[in-house]
This record gives C-alpha cells, sequence and structure tokens, in this order.
C-alpha cells in the first residue's frame, strides 16, 4: 500500500470502478472484523456455496455502491 | 461485453428499465462473490423456493433501484 | 399490460397510491426472481405464518416507500 | 376510515407523531401481506417475545422514521 | 414524561447526544412493539449475549444515526 | 476519554479515516448494549468465525460509512 492508504478516494472514472470499489469496501469490512485471512479463506468455501450469505453479501456492496454513485453524482 | 463494459451508465429511459438494472446490479454482486455458474444454477433451484432468500433477494433489488431512481431523478 | 409497460411512472397522487406501488415493487422484485406462480402460491401460505418473513416483507416494502415519497417529494 | 385514506399525508406536527406514523406504516407493510388478524394476533404472542423478531420491527420502523423525518424536513 | 413528550426534537447540540438519541430511538422501536418491561428484561439477558443480536441491535441504531445525523447537518 | 467525549465530530480528513469512524461507530452500537467487555471477548471467539455474522457487522460498516460521507461532502 502506497502512502494514500488503501482508500485515497471515493471518485472513479465509470460506474464499474465504482462497484468494485464497493467491493472493495464490503470485503474491508469484514477483514477489518477478521484479519486472519486463513479463517476467512476456509469460510469462503462455505459462504460462497450458501445463497443467504450471497444475497446478504450482495446487500452489503447495494449499500456501498450507493455511497459510491452518490460520491460520483451518479457519474451524469 | 462490448470494450464500455457492463456498466456503462445508471442511466435509463424507463423506471421500468430502472428496475431491471436494479436486478442486474444485484445478480452482479452474487456472481462478483462466487463466479461458478454451476454452483449458482445449484443454489438457485434451492433458495428460489425459500421465501426469505427471496424476500432478501428483492431486498438487494430495492437498495439498487433507490440508487438507479436518484441517479435519473426518479425519471420526473 | 399495456405498452407502457408494468411501471410507466414512480409518480401518485397520493401517499397511499404510493405505498401501494411500493408493495408491486416489492413483490415484482420476487417475481422476477421466482416467475413460477404455483411455487409462490404455496410459499405463501407458509411465508404468511411466519412472523420473521411478514417483517422481512414489510421492510423491502419500506425501502421501496422511500424512493417513491423521495420521487414524488413527500407529496408535500 | 375517511375518504382520506388511512395515509392522507405524511406531514406530522411534531417528531414523536412522525415515530407513530413511521409505527403504522410498518404494521401496514405486515397486514398487507398478511390479512388474517387471527393469524396476526397468534404470531404477535409469539414474535413479541423473540429478540431478533423485535429488534427486524424496530429496524423496519426506523427505515420509515428516516422516510418521514425527511418528508417533514425533520421538524426544524 | 413532560409534556413535549418523550421525543421533542431530533436536534442536539453533538454528534454524541445524536447517538444516544439513535438509541433511544431504536429502544423505543422495541417497547412500541413489547410493552411488558419484564418480557424485555428476561430477553435482554439472552440476546445481549447473541452476536448476530447484537449486530442486529447495532444496525437499527446505525439507521437512526443516519437520520439523526441528517436532521442536524451533520453538526457541521 | 477526554471532554469532548468519544465522538466529537463526524469530519475527517480522508476516506479511510472515515472508514475507520465508521468502524468506531458501529463498534459503540455494541458496546452500548453489551457492556461486559468479558461476554464481548468471549463472542469475538465465535462471531468473527461466523460468515454470517461478518457479513452483518460489514454491513452496519457501511450504513455508518454513508453517513460519515455524507458528513465530510463525500471528500470531494
Amino acid at each position: 500500500q502506497d502512502d494514500a492508504g488503501w482508500l485515497p478516494s471515493l471518485i472513479t472514472d465509470t460506474p464499474e470502478e465504482g462497484f468494485q470499489l464497493a467491493i472493495t469496501l464490503s470485503r474491508t469490512g469484514v477483514t477489518e472484523t477478521q484479519g486472519n485471512m486463513d479463517v476467512l479463506t476456509t469460510q469462503r468455501e462455505h459462504y460462497s456455496r450458501e445463497p443467504d450469505d450471497l444475497i446478504a453479501a450482495s446487500q452489503v456492496i447495494a449499500i456501498h455502491f450507493q455511497t459510491v454513485a452518490a460520491a460520483n453524482d451518479y457519474w451524469r
């Protein structure tokens, strides 16, 4: 990580980059709570086959995407 | 996918197209987490018969639709 | 469905019509995921007796109502 | 119900009335899905002793209160 | 309770008071649904040891805090 | 805690500090409900290995981050 840190800005060029940033924000919310990557990798095997976990993960991305989209004035 | 990517813009002509975009955003949130289509297809058999999963999926669409509607100034 | 589709506009005359539209949006989020009405009808028997499903369904309506209310500038 | 229906307006005199309206909106979201009051009364016995249902119900009220508060410009 | 009721205003002097108000709003959402304090006290023993209930309670506070923060123009 | 309390302001210099503040707000929502740190530490062992709890925790952070980002005008 360079000195600007992992989250220098919420501004992105395109909605697609904005969606990727929302995914990064969602995953960072998990790794900030559980920093042990081994635990996360084993869990990923499990939760990525559970529909309700996948839907829940998509919802966290949706909330962050709402924030990033507003930050970028919806790339209008 | 053409070079504009899967999400060139949040702007749509009608609320109905906006609702379809919200569904696409919700499903992409799932496929970005679980890329294996076989797993997703087997899961779909299961979760599409579970009321709480269907309600949860509808909620993710509702959050994305809120974002898309604001982006389009509610098609006023 | 006439040619304007099922969602021609988010604008309604009254808050009550806005609430009905929010219910329609919530239910469409379900039928877009599970198109088989027989499955939905059998499920409805089940989930409409489950408090947590009823609360979850009310929450999806609440999110859509927030969108519809903003679209109508809160019918002020 | 008089001819103005159950939801003539989102405007209230005080935040407390606004909170009551949010409760009404949340409950209507339930009764619109499950109209049978006997079922609802038996369920209420059950869910009103379940912490996660009580928290979930409080959350639906929180979302509606956010809408009603914005409609009233936060009673500023 | 004085005649101004339990919720005279959403305006607070500091973000910290705003957070406390969000907690009050969340808890009132519960007591409005379950008024029996004995039931609530016994439940509290249980849910305050359940991670998912604690996270869910924190989420309701987060939604109310979003409303209170907007009401106070983020104490800028 | 100095006399300004634990939440003197929502304003931060960078999005990354804003994300940290959102984590603090989320955790305070838990400690305000369950003040016993021993209980919390034992729970943390458990929930930090549960995918749905980690996703739920990330969601609370997402809601608070939405508030903090708006407070900081998205650090534009």
